[in-house]
C-alpha cells in the first residue's frame, strides 16, 4: 500500500513537472526551426562544442557514479538503479528549479531556454545529489531518497545562485557548488538519520565481483572528469582544463596507490576506487587557471593523499565520534578534495596577475574585467567568501532535509539489501563449482591456516 | 562437422563480401587523398560532425545491445559475442545491399561512396538486425542467426528505400524503419520457429550478476541514444533531436520505475533494463520536429509506461495466446514503442506549419519544400503509409526468413545454454564461500550430498 | 618494510616528475591565457579536433586495455588495478623521457609544451608499455612492473625518435611503434623473467564471470581503434583512417569467429576476446593511406585468420619450445598483426603514387614532399629499415630491462594471485545458491530453514 502511494506520488510529481515544463520552459533561440540560416551554423557549433562533453558527463553521471556505487555486495541493484531514477529526475526538476532562482535572483523574469549547455547543469545538479546520496547509500529507502533529492535541488539552486550570481565568484569544475556542496549535505542528512543499528552493518561490504563492477564506475569518472572541469568553458580556459585535469588525476591516482600501500600493508580497493579521482575534485575551482602543468600534478598528489588518509582515518573518526555514517566515503572524495580545491582556486585567484593573464582575466573573472573591475585581493576574498557560504548553506540544507526525510523511515525495512526494493533471482550460478567441492574434506584445515 | 560447414560458408561469403567491395565501393570524394585543400577542410567537418555520433552508436550497438542482452544466465558469452559478430557482419553487408537498392530505386547506377555517414547507415542496419535477434535469442543457433541477417537485410534495404526514397517519409530517430520494422520481423520470425520445448524453459532467466552486465548495456543505450536519433540530422535538428530524446529518456526512466513498482509490487530488472529505453524510441519520428520539451516528456512517460505494461501483461500474453515468444521483448521496448514513435511523428507532421518552420521546413521534410511541395496533411499521409508498408515488409518479411531459417535447426541443441557453442570454464568461484557456510546446521546435510 | 620501501620509491619518483614538470615543461601557446582572440579560436578548433579522439584513446587505454586483462580468474583486481597505475604513470613519465630525446634527437632544445596532442602520445606510450606488461602479467610484482615501465619509456622513446626523426617512416596507427614494439619488448622480457614454476599455472585461467569482464575491455578497444588510429591525422587522412580501420575490424571479428570455430571445434572466449581486434593492429601503418575499402577488409580478415593461429599454435610453441610465456598472447594480437601492419605499410608505400595523393602525398609522406623528395622505392626502404630497427631495439631493451627486472624477483610471491596485493574480501555470494541445491533430497530441508 505505502509503496503504492509512494509510486503515484511520484507520478504526480512527474505529471507537475510536465505541466511546468509546457508552461515555464522553450528552445533556445538555437534549438527552434524557424532560424535563419546565421543561426543554423551557430547551433551547429554549439553542437559540436558543447555535445560530447555533454555525453562525456552523462556518461560520469549515470555509468560513473551508478556503478561506483555497486560495491556493496547485496545492494547493487539499488545502488545503479537508485542513481539512475534520481539521476533522471534531477536532470529534468533541476532545470525548473535552477531556472526560477535564476530568474529570481536577477529579477529578470522569462521563459527557460533549454539546450545543450542547460543538460549539462542538469547533469551537474545531478552530481550534487547523487553525492548527498552516497553518504546515506544503503540506509534510506527510495522515498526518502526522492524527497531528500527534491528538498536538496533548492538548496542547491540558491546556492549556486548565491554563489554565481551575486558573489560573482568563480567555480569551473564544481570543486565547492557540486562537490563540497553535495558531500557536507550529505554529512549532514546523514547525522540528522544516524542509527545505531547501521553501525558495522554486516551487509556494508563488497565481495570480489561488486569490487570489479564499482571499478568500471571509477575508471569512466577518471577518465572523463576532464570533461566534467571543462563543459562549459571556452576557448583556450577549455583547453586548459583538460591539460591540467588529466595530470592532476594521474597524480591523485598514483598518490592513492602510494598511501593506500603504506597505511593498509596491501593495496585496498575501496582506495582505489576513489582516492584516485580526487585529483579531478580538488584541480576543479582552478582547473581553468594557469597554475603551471606542475601545479596541476601537485594538487593531484595532494588531494590523492588526503583522501586516503580520509579512508583510512577520518571515516571511522566521524562514524564513531560524530554519529556521522558515510557509507560511500563521499567526504573522504568530494568533501575535503572540495574544500582543496576551493581554496587553491582562492590561492590562484590571489595569484592571478594581468601579465599571466592578458586580456583573458576579464572572460575568466567576470568580476574584474574593465577598469572598475576587483582587484585580485577583492576576488580572492569573495571566493573564500563562496566557500563558507556554501559549506553554511549544504550544513543546514542538509539538517533541514534531513528533519524531513527521516519521518519516511519504516520502521522494520531492511539495510543495504536489494530484496527490500527488488525481485533479486534467487538461482544457483551457472558454470560454477563450489570451492568447497575439490577440497573435500580439509575445510576446517584451510580455515585454520588462514 | 556441421560446425566447418557453417565457418566455412560465412567465411565463403566473408571472401565474396570483399569481392563486391572491390567492384562496387569506393572512398567518398573527401575520403580520397587526391582531394584540394577546400575538399580537406569539408572532410574535417565532416569527421568532426558525425564521428563522435559515430562512435556513441556504434557503443550502443556493440555495448548496448551485446550487454543488454547478456542478462540470460547461462548464455551471456552468446548473447554479447553473437552481438558482436552479427553487428559487424550487418555493418559490412548492408552497406552494399542498402547501396545496392538505393541505385536500383532511384535507378542511378554508380559505386557506393564510403564515408562515416555510410557507416552509421550500417550501424542502423545492424540495430534492425539486433532487434530482430533479440526476439528469438537463446533459440536459434549461430547458423541460423546468420542466415537470419542476411535476409533480414534485404528486406530491410527495401522497406527503407521504398519508406525514403519512394514515400518521402521522415523518420529521424529510425522509431519505424529501425526499430517496429525490427521487432515485427523478429515477431513473424519467433511465430515461424515456435517450439513447445522452449516454452517455460528453465534457464531461460537471469541471475543476480547477468542482470548487472544488463546494466551496463541498458545504461550506455539510454545516454547515447540522442546521438543515434541525431547522428544524421543537421543544423538546429540535430540540436533539436538532443534536447528532446534527451528529455524523453529521462520521462520513461521515471515512469518505468513508477509502474513497474505498482504492477509488480516490487521493482522488477526486466522492466527498468528495458522499459526505461523505450522513450528513445517512442521519440525517434518527431525527435527532430518542434514537438516542445512538455511533449517530449510527456512522448517518453507514456511510451515508458506502456512498454512496462507490455513486459507484465502482453509478452506472457504473446506467448501462450499466440505462440510467439520473446525473449529480450522486444515488442515491449522497440514494437509498441516504435508505433507510439510513427504515430507521433503523423501527428507532429500534420500540426507541423510553416509559421513554427518557416524556410527551414524543406530541410526537415524534402517533399514539402517548394511551393509545390505536399501539404501538411498530405505528408501526415505518407508518414502514415510508411508506417503501414513497414509493417507488411516486416511481417512477411519475418515470415518468410523464418520459413528457411526453420530448415537449419538442429533437433537436439541445449537451449538458452552457451555450452552449446563455447568451451565454457568450469571453475570453482575465486575468494568465494558458498552460502550455505554460514547457515549452521544443514551444513554437512548439504556436503553430504554432493 | 619492502612494500614500504617500494611504496617510497614510488613517492619518490612522482615528486621528481613534479620537479621536471617544473622546470622543463610549460603549455602550449594554445593552452596559456594571455593569448589574442585568434589564439583562442585556433584552440577551440584543436579542442573540438582532437579532444573526443583522445577521450576514446583514453577509454581504450584505461578500460579497454585494463578490463581486457581481468579475464584471469584471481587476478582480476591486479590487472585493471596495474593498468591503471602504469598507465597514470607512463602517460605522466613518457612526456618527460619523450620530450628530452625529441630534443636531444633534433638538436633543438628548448621547453617541452603540453597540449592534448601532447597527451595522446602519452597515451600511445602507455599503450606500448601495458602491451608490455600483458605478455608477463600475473607474473611479475608491482615493483617490478615499475621499474620495466621506466626503463621501457626509455627505449620507446628512442625508438620513436629514431623512427619518425632520422628514418622520416610513417606509422599512423602505431602498428610498428606500438603494438610491434611493445610486444616483442615483452616477449624478450618474458623470456628473461622464465620460471619453471609458472608454467601451466593452476591460476592462469579464467571462469564465465571473469571473461564477461574482459568483453568489456574487448568490446571497447574493438569500437574505438579508429581514434587510436586517427588520432594524430588530419584533414581526408583522418576521414579516411576511420573508414579503413572501421572495416578492417569488421573483418578481423568475423575471420576470427571462423577460424575459432574451425581450429577448436566450438568457440573459445580467449580468441574472441583478442584475435578480433587484430584488424585494428594490422591496418594501423596503412590506415590512412588509400588502401581502397576492399584493401582494409582484407588485411583485417587475414589478421584475424592470423592471430588466432597464433592464440591455437604459436603461443603453445612459444612457451614450450622457447621459454616464453605470454600470458595474454601479446605476440598475437600486437606482435604478429603488427608486423602484418608494418608490412603493408611497406607495400602500401611502394605503390603510392602521385596519381593517387596529388598533391597530398607531401602530407602523409613528409619526407616525399618537394621535387628532392624520396621516390616510393626510397620511401618504402627507409619503411621496411624502420621495421628492422624497431625489433632490434624491442628486444635488445626487453632483455636489458629483463636482467634488471630479475633482480626485484620475490622468492616466494603467489603468481596469478590478487591477495598477493590486495585485500580481497572472501565473502559468502549474495543471493546465490550453490548449484548443489536444487540436486537431490535437500532441497527442503534448506527452504525450511530459511
Amino acid at each position: 500500500m505505502s509503496n503504492l502511494i509512494q509510486a503515484c506520488s511520484i507520478l504526480f510529481i512527474q505529471i507537475a513537472i510536465i505541466i511546468c515544463y509546457g508552461l515555464f520552459t522553450t528552445y533556445d533561440i538555437e534549438v527552434t526551426a524557424s532560424s535563419s540560416v546565421s543561426t543554423n551554423s551557430l547551433s551547429k557549433d554549439t553542437v559540436l562544442t558543447y555535445y560530447p562533453f555533454f555525453q562525456d558527463v552523462h556518461v560520469m553521471i549515470f555509468v560513473g557514479f551508478g556503478f561506483l556505487m555497486t560495491f556493496l555486495r547485496k545492494h547493487s541493484y539499488t545502488s545503479v538503479g537508485m542513481n539512475f531514477l534520481i539521476g533522471a529526475f534531477v536532470l529534468q526538476a533541476s532545470i525548473l528549479v535552477n531556472g526560477f532562482f535564476h530568474c529570481l535572483f536577477n529579477n529578470s523574469w522569462h521563459k527557460i531556454t533549454l539546450n545543450i549547455p542547460t543538460l549539462i547543469t542538469g547533469d551537474f545538479a545531478a552530481g550534487a545529489v547523487l553525492i548527498t546520496l552516497g553518504a546515506v547509500l544503503g540506509r534510506i529507502n527510495f522515498r526518502q531518497m526522492f524527497l531528500a533529492a527534491l528538498l536538496e535541488l533548492i538548496f542547491y539552486a540558491v546556492n549556486e545562485n548565491i554563489y554565481v550570481s551575486k558573489l560573482e565568484a568563480i567555480d569551473m569544475g564544481g570543486s565547492i557548488v557540486v562537490h563540497t556542496f553535495g558531500a557536507f549535505f550529505g554529512l549532514a542528512l546523514s547525522w540528522m538519520l544516524y542509527k545505531e543499528s547501521s553501525k558495522n552493518h554486516k551487509e556494508n561490504k563488497s565481495v570480489y565481483q561488486s569490487d570489479l563492477f564499482a571499478f568500471i564506475g571509477c575508471i569512466f569518472l577518471w577518465m572523463y572528469w576532464p570533461s566534467f572541469n571543462g563543459a562549459l568553458a571556452t576557448g583556450n580556459s577549455k583547453h586548459r582544463v583538460v591539460v591540467n585535469t588529466v595530470l592532476s588525476l594521474t597524480g591523485s591516482c598514483i598518490s592513492t596507490f602510494v598511501a593506500s600501500q603504506i597505511l593498509r600493508g596491501k593495496l585496498e580497493m575501496e582506495d582505489i576506487l576513489n582516492a584516485s579521482l580526487a585529483g579531478g575534485v580538488a584541480v576543479g575551482s582552478s582547473s581553468d587557471l594557469v597554475i603551471g602543468p606542475w601545479g596541476a600534478l601537485l594538487v593531484g598528489c595532494i588531494a590523492g593523499l588526503i583522501s586516503t588518509l580520509g579512508y583510512n582515518l577520518i571515516q571511522e573518526y566521524l562514524e564513531e565520534k560524530c554519529n556521522i555514517m558515510d557509507t560511500c566515503g563521499v567526504n573522504n572524495l568530494h568533501g575535503m578534495p572540495g574544500l582543496i580545491g576551493g581554496i587553491g582556486g582562492v590561492i590562484s585567484t590571489l595569484t592571478a596577475s594581468d601579465s599571466v593573464y592578458g586580456d583573458s582575466i576579464g572572460s575568466i573573472f567576470p568580476a574584474r574585467a574593465g577598469s572598475n573591475g576587483r582587484s585580485a585581493e577583492k576576488q580572492a576574498l569573495y571566493q573564500f567568501l563562496g566557500i563558507v557560504i556554501s559549506l553554511a548553506i549544504s550544513i543546514v540544507g542538509g539538517i533541514i532535509t534531513g528533519f524531513f526525510v527521516k519521518m519516511l523511515e519504516k520502521e522494520d525495512s531492511k539495510e543495504f539489501d536489494d530484496s527490500e526494493y527488488w525481485h533479486v533471482p534467487k538461482e544457483e550460478i551457472p558454470y560454477y563449482h563450489a570451492p568447497e567441492k575439490k577440497n573435500s574434506v580439509p575445510d576446517t584445515i584451510i580455515d585454520s591456516t588462514l
